[in-house]
């Protein structure tokens, strides 16, 4: 069983993080875990609590990310759900058995030692989906 | 403290279920505890457990419903995110305090007894939120 434990996070685009945190924070009351630039994604991230699972307040630093055409396109909202993952390297076998279309292919891996895969949204009802595996 | 508990569900809406279920449940693997008719919300509904929280794969089951016409609109994709409160009448008052834009002003009831509101995706960078209290 490649097993998937919980919703890790759900990422949302936005235009203005400090706005935005008006409602997730202030009035919802989550509380805010961080806050930093990720030059990586090319994105400022706020990290909000729930539940065990996060909200990823993103906001583009570039205009040039995929993430910023991604925003001036649809305009703000939920961008992708992350899901994590005991075993990503079965996972992803599993999803070529079921003629899963993927982002990528294999594991990538993120400077904290993580890795992650995304699921193309064309094979799961819209969704833009990654696959993240902590250890 | 209004508390938020966890993410309740986050509902995608598809304009095939069968097809969404090839990833969400033979792929990914997750649990199917519920597929049904939902008159009252125009929807088929399929329900899938991950780790506490629900995926729900909605597909419109009018032309006439704003579920349809935002697939229409849209695509498919996440259609809103559910939190999970524990006192939504307290929240709904705090939300008013730090100039939130309600969709519900005053909670309503689902034939399960449960009372939900739901939030205008203007206030919260996009995303159509829905404050669930179960009991």
């Amino acid at each position: 069983m490649a097993g998937v434990k919980s919703i890790h996070h759900v990422a949302v685009v936005v235009e203005d993080i400090e706005t935005s945190l008006n409602f997730w924070r202030d009035a919802l009351g989550l509380e805010m875990t961080g806050r930093r630039d990720v030059p990586a994604e090319a994105a400022e991230i706020a990290f909000l609590e729930v539940g065990g699972s996060e909200i990823e307040l993103v906001r583009p630093t570039s205009e040039e990310s995929g993430l910023a055409r991604y925003l001036a396109k649809r305009g703000p909202g939920m961008h992708h759900l992350c899901v994590e993952v005991e075993d990503i390297l079965t996972l992803l076998e599993k999803m070529r058995d079921h003629n899963i279309r993927l982002i990528n292919e294999e594991p990538r891996s993120g400077t904290d030692g993580r890795q992650y895969a995304f699921i193309h949204p064309e094979s799961t009802g819209g969704v833009l989906v990654e696959l993240y595996q902590l250890s």
